[in-house]
């Protein structure tokens, strides 16, 4: 196969997966009360995210040689907590961003109160449907596995990053704290996906650091991406306001590094990220793919 | 024994109750970093809760004839969500409050941005400590279902109550709508402490009925406490701004009733709890005696 006809069927791969995991968020959320809430939760989910943490649960368990299909309820859990952690990331009194996925952020449409508990209740249906969904598919003590995986990433990912994210913005600071603060950020929730794939197809021990060595990476690589996309992105590719993490002073790849400082790391990131699974041979394959989507990304604009 | 040495023996079971609770909590939030985050995490942890939410939890294992002592991560993992919902209640945007358990609310200490993490934190750490601490005390089946009792408590109560109250104050609402705002509100974090201790004591389905019966009673209850309290207490009393449902324009049982209306619907509210537990007789000793407590609570200032 030629490249870019290998690019087309790994994007009608991610395209099936995509579908189905929209199918189910949307049966996830579905009708509640009161509506305002559940309006507001369903404007954030079907926003329009690429499913990327889903994809890596999948095509995790795929990778170990399972049913994907089986895992994806903690698939869509993963991805209402991310959700709701955007909800929250764009509030005025934290990142302030008033556009994200491409469209006006929640709380822009729905009111800084309701995004507020539009966030809380996508985070707690999280937990619902890891706690009501996985069973039977799986034995209780694998649920609870998930479940607990999910819990940390959170607890010790999302507000911790985003925390370390504020106090960054006052001072320059160096390469290893900037390292340190994405790598619990990004990075948390990519980790999180691939072991929860890594518990539900059943990985040894030295698999799970393979995919821990791999997550990591990816995270990494992704948020490079991400500054790189800051400055030479458009709203439109961003999906959120561009140079507004310049703007704001905070601490990027790209004023680190400079652009081609940044982007030689992003490619030792996702190199290093394939190396990762060398030894996994074929079955690795989407995840490789998936590693270099990241990379092309950042060039969507050269 | 008297009456009142009754209060004080059960008192003093609370007490001891408490003690373990508070001590297990600090144990869960710990020290963690960034100290900006964990401090004002610890600050609404330890804003001296009556950890009512717990020794409903406690309480019920220990009507069922069980060891409640190993119950208590799933008691502090319902405060863990009652107090990230304080946190949240409390913020500007939602319901403003700036006193809460008798100190300055989280966000006026702690500013908006971290009092929105520390909450989402608090949430997360929940289902960790159930996902983590319960086990191997009871099978993970067991562990299962309660989380799932948690998080649908979250996703039904919570959110959808605040978001009712909001909605309320508009204008002038309906009795039924009014007992229908507070018994998601209030009495889905009751109903869901007492069936966690059901689930845990081994309940079967007749008396999970039975504790679902108090549980609602006993919620309402205490709701219609707070509204009284909220026209006669003191801040000391109440922990938050006295009157301050009224100036809101808040749908509140005194403003429906009257005082002495409000009053009456309290003690038909505490008959109901106690009697839905008749055919418990002794056991239920401790529940019956928190339902006078609840009673008691608003002739504070009588």
């Amino acid at each position: 196969m030629t490249a870019s006809s290998t690019i087309g069927e790994f994007e009608s791969y991610w395209r099936g997966w995509r579908k189905q995991v929209d199918e189910e968020l949307g049966r996830l959320i579905g009708a509640g009360e009161p509506e305002a809430l559940y309006s507001s939760m369903r404007y954030s989910i079907e926003a329009g995210g690429k499913r990327l943490r889903p994809l890596l649960v999948l095509a995790t368990v795929e990778a170990l040689g399972h049913d994907a299909l089986r895992a994806l309820p903690a698939a869509c859990a993963v991805e209402l907590v991310h959700t709701f952690s955007l909800i929250h990331d764009d509030l005025p009194s934290l990142d302030n961003d008033d556009f994200r996925r491409g469209v006006p952020s929640n709380h822009v449409v729905h009111g800084e109160a309701t995004a507020i508990l539009a966030g809380d209740t996508i985070h707690a249906l999280a937990f619902q449907v890891l706690a009501r969904d996985l069973l039977p598919a799986y034995p209780a003590w694998i649920c609870l596995q998930v479940i607990r995986e999910l819990a940390e990433a959170a607890v010790t990912g999302l507000a911790a990053g985003q925390m370390a994210d504020l106090m960054a913005s006052a001072d320059r600071v160096t390469t290893k704290e900037l390292r340190e603060i994405h790598a619990n950020k990004t990075g948390s929730m990519f980790r999180c996906a691939v072991r929860i794939g890594g518990i539900l197809g059943g990985a040894t021990p030295a698999k799970m650091a393979d995919l821990d060595r791999y997550a990591t990476s990816l995270g990494l690589a992704f948020q490079i991406a991400d500054d790189i996309l800051d400055v030479t992105g458009t709203l439109e590719q961003l999906g959120k306001s561009p140079g507004k993490d310049e703007r704001d002073g905070k601490a990027t790849y790209v004023n680190l590094h400079g652009l081609a400082g940044a982007r030689e790391r992003l490619l030792d990131a996702i190199s290093e990220a394939e190396r990762a699974l060398s030894s996994w041979q074929g079955r690795a394959t989407r995840l490789r793919q998936l590693a270099q989507y990241v990379g092309r990304r950042a060039k969507a604009n050269d």
